[in-house]
C-alpha cells in the first residue's frame, strides 16, 4: 500500500485509510507486506512504488488523483509501469456530465483527470470525481484509488477485491481470533505461552502479542487453511490450548473489554453496581457506561474526592483516607446510599505529590457484597494519567475476578 | 519514519505515531520525506531502512523494540548499521531494578531489550521497560524508538529533538505556537482566518490546521527566524491577530486543555465545583481531575445513572430525565449535597436506543451558581461514545465560558 500526500506526512491527517485496507485484506486473506507514506513529490512516488513492487504481488495506492498540480499519482504510475499517458474520453465525458449536472463550471484542471495510463482499465468513480485505476505491471497490478475514505472503500470492496481473487491462484482461507488479557506483562506471557509456540513452529498456525496499554495485552492467532470451518475449528482448539496456558488472566475474546465483561457478569448473577472513587475521579464509572444498556445493572456512584465528601457522605471514619479502612468504608457507604449490591471504592495517590507520606502509586480497591467488605493494595507507576487510568482497569478486573469467582478476586463473600 | 509491526499492516492497530512523529517535527522545522509501515519480517524491516536512509539524513523508526521473539527491530538496525548487538550492562540493570521495584519476576525474554549495536548511545527508559537507541550509519543516524506512544513522545521530544538539532547545519530558529478552539469546525476556522493566510502568502510564517476530535481544532503557526526573540515576536503578533478573528473560541495554548483552562479560571475566581452526570458517567469529573492538584476547587460528583439516583441524592423531580428541568434540578442538587459554590450537569441520549421518545444525541448541560441555574440543550451526532465524549467537552466548555465572563456561556448569574 502507497498513501500519497504531503499532509500525511505532516501528521495534519492521520492515514486511517491504510489500516482499513489491511483489515479488508486480512479478512479476505490476503497478506499485507508493507505500507509506504509518501509526500506529493514524483521522484519519492516512483521510488515507493518500486520498493511495494518488490516484493507485493499487487500495490493499492490512495490519494493523488485530484484535479489540482500537486495530484501526480498518475504520471508517477505511467512512469513505473512504463506505460504513456492518454486521455480516456468516456472519463472525460463522465467529468463533464457532472459537472454539468452539479451547474458548476469545470475548470481546464478538471480534464487532467481523464489521463489514463494506455492499457490500463479504468474504475469508474461514482460519488467523486476521481476514477480509479487499474495498471497491470508485467505480470502484478497497480490499483489507484482515490484518497477520499468513502470512494476508496467503495472501489476497494468492489472492483479491488474482485481483480485480486482473479488473480489470487490459492484457495487458502485466512481467519484470526485475539485473546484479551489483563494482568500480566507481555513477556510473562509469552513465557506462559512458549510451550504452545515451539509446537507451532512451521505450522499453519501464528501466535503474535501485541501490548496495548490500559486495554492488557492482546494474543492473536492467525491461521491459514483450505475452508472456513476448518480455520473456525484450528482457531477454536488454539483458544482452548491459550485459556489453559494462561487461565483467567484470559478475560474475553475479539471485542470483549473487561467492562462488557463486567457487564455480562452483573446481568447473569443478577447484582447491581455503584462506585465511590477518589483518584480515579469518575473513570471507573465512564467506562462502565461505555456498555450498552448499563442501566440495567449500573446504577450510578460518587466521585468523593474532597475528604468532607467521603465522610459525610460516605460515612468514611478512617484516620487516613488512602487506607484499607478507607477504601471498604467507601464501597460500604456508596452501596447504602445508591442502594446497590455491590460497592467499588478506589482511593489512592495519583501524584503528581505524595499524599499522607504515601508514595505515589499507592491504589487501594475496595468492595463490598452481601454485608462484607475488603479491600486490596496495589502499587502502580508512571504519570498522573496512567496511574488512573491503570486503576481503573484494575478495579474492572477485581470486579470480573471475584464476580466469576476467581481466587484471584476477593474472596471474602 | 519507519512504523514496525504486523498489527499495522493488518490494521488492528492505526498508526497514529507517525502522524504525531510528522507533526512534531514540522512544528520544529524539520522535513519528512517518506513514512513506511512494515511488519515483523526481518528482511523486509531491514529493506525498509534502507529505502529510508537512502534519501534522509535521519530514519526514525517506532516499534519491535519489546521482550518478545517478534520484536526485531534491534537485529535489523544492527544489520542495516553493520554494527553487532552486544549486552549493555547499564540498560540491564536499570530493567533489573524495575523488575525488583514491582516485586515481579523478570523472564530471560527481558535481557533481549538490554541488547544494543555496538557505538550506539541508549535512550534511557523512563516509564516502560524498553529503551530507546540511536544508531549512527554512517553520517546518518536511525532513532530506534518504543511503540507505546507516550513513551514514544517523550523521547522524541527530548533526546531525538536534541541530537536533531545538533546535526542541523543552519541557524535558523524554528519556533512554534498552537492555538487551541473548541466550537467551530475546520472549514469555518479557516473561513475565519482567511485575511490573514493571504497576508502571510510567502512569508515566513506558516499556519496549519488540525483537526483533534475531542480535543478540538488546534490552529498552528510555525515560523523561521534568525533569533529566537523574533520568533516569540511573530508568534506573539500572530497570536493577537488570531484572537481577534477566531474571539473567544480559542480556549488557549500549546499544553492548555479544557480542563486546566477550567482550573485555572476556578482558581481565580475562588470558587469550587461539583457534577452531576448521567449520559456522561463520570467522564466530566475524571477530565477535570487530570488536572494536577484538582482537589484546591473540585470537591467531587455524584453519577446519577439510574433515575432513582437523581430523585433521592439530587432531588430531581423533573417528569422527564433529559430535560431542562432535570439538569437544572441535578446541578443544583449536586452543589447542595457536596457544598460546592457550582454545580454542573448533564443529562441526555448517548444510545443506541432513543429514551423518552428523544433521539440519540439530545444532550442537556445544566449549571448552578448563586442561587441560580441555568441550562442549555445540545444535540450532537455520532455513536455513543463520541456523544459522551463531546457532551463532556462541551460541558467544560460552558463551565469556561460561563467563568470568563463570555456572552456565549451561561448569563444567569
Amino acid at each position: 500500500m502507497v498513501a500519497i500526500g504531503t499532509e500525511l506526512l505532516l501528521g495534519q491527517i492521520v492515514d486511517s485509510n491504510s489500516a482499513r485496507i489491511g483489515q479488508t485484506l486480512a479478512a479476505n486473506g490476503f497478506s499485507s507486506y508493507l505500507q509506504l507514506k509518501v509526500g506529493d513529490n514524483h521522484d519519492r512516488i516512483v521510488a515507493a512504488l518500486r520498493l511495494a513492487l518488490e516484493d507485493a504481488d499487487a500495490v493499492i495506492t490512495s490519494g493523488g488523483l485530484g484535479p489540482t498540480q500537486d495530484d501526480i499519482t498518475r504520471e508517477a504510475i505511467a512512469e513505473v509501469s512504463g506505460r504513456r499517458l492518454h486521455e480516456d474520453p468516456g472519463v472525460r465525458s463522465v467529468i463533464e456530465e457532472l459537472f454539468a449536472a452539479r451547474g458548476r463550471p469545470m475548470s481546464a484542471n478538471n480534464y487532467r483527470q481523464a489521463m489514463v495510463p494506455e492499457g490500463a482499465t479504468v474504475i469508474e468513480q461514482r460519488k467523486g470525481t476521481a476514477p480509479g485505476l487499474i495498471v497491470p505491471v508485467g505480470d502484478k497490478v497497480i490499483f489507484a484509488l482515490p484518497g477520499v475514505p468513502y470512494e476508496l472503500d467503495d472501489m476497494l470492496a468492489n472492483e479491488v477485491l474482485t481483480e485480486l481473487r482473479l488473480r489470487r491462484n490459492d484457495a487458502t482461507v485466512i481467519r484470526s481470533r485475539v485473546l484479551r488479557t489483563w494482568g500480566l506483562g507481555e513477556s510473562r506471557l509469552a513465557e506462559l505461552m512458549a510451550p504452545r509456540f515451539d509446537e507451532l513452529e512451521g505450522s499453519n498456525v501464528t501466535i503474535a502479542f501485541l501490548a496495548s496499554g490500559i486495554e492488557g495485552v492482546k494474543v492473536r492467532f492467525t491461521v491459514g487453511t483450505a475452508s472456513e470451518s476448518e480455520a473456525l475449528e484450528l482457531l477454536g482448539r488454539e483458544e482452548e490450548r491459550a485459556r489453559q496456558l494462561l487461565g483467567d488472566y484470559v478475560f474475553g475474546v475479539d471485542e470483549d473489554t473487561l467492562e462488557s465483561v463486567v457487564a455480562r457478569l452483573a446481568i447473569a448473577e443478577h447484582v447491581s453496581i455503584a462506585v465511590a472513587e477518589s483518584l480515579t475521579g469518575g473513570m471507573v464509572a465512564s467506562q462502565l457506561v461505555r456498555v450498552p444498556g448499563a442501566s440495567e445493572w449500573f446504577r450510578g456512584g460518587v466521585v468523593s474526592y474532597a475528604t468532607a465528601v467521603k465522610e459525610q457522605l460516605l460515612g468514611v471514619t478512617a484516620s487516613s483516607v488512602v487506607s484499607e479502612d478507607a477504601a471498604r468504608m467507601m464501597a460500604e457507604g456508596v452501596a447504602r446510599l445508591i442502594g446497590s449490591d455491590i460497592g467499588i471504592a478506589t482511593t489512592g495517590v495519583a501524584g503528581p505529590e505524595m499524599l499522607e507520606d504515601q508514595p505515589v502509586g499507592t491504589v487501594w480497591i475496595g468492595m463490598s457484597y452481601r454485608g462484607r467488605s475488603e479491600a486490596r493494595k496495589v502499587q502502580l507507576l508512571g504519570d498522573r494519567e496512567r496511574i488512573r487510568t491503570y486503576a481503573t482497569a484494575t478495579a474492572l478486573d477485581l470486579i470480573r475476578l471475584t464476580l466469576s469467582g476467581s481466587g484471584r478476586g476477593f474472596t471474602a463473600f
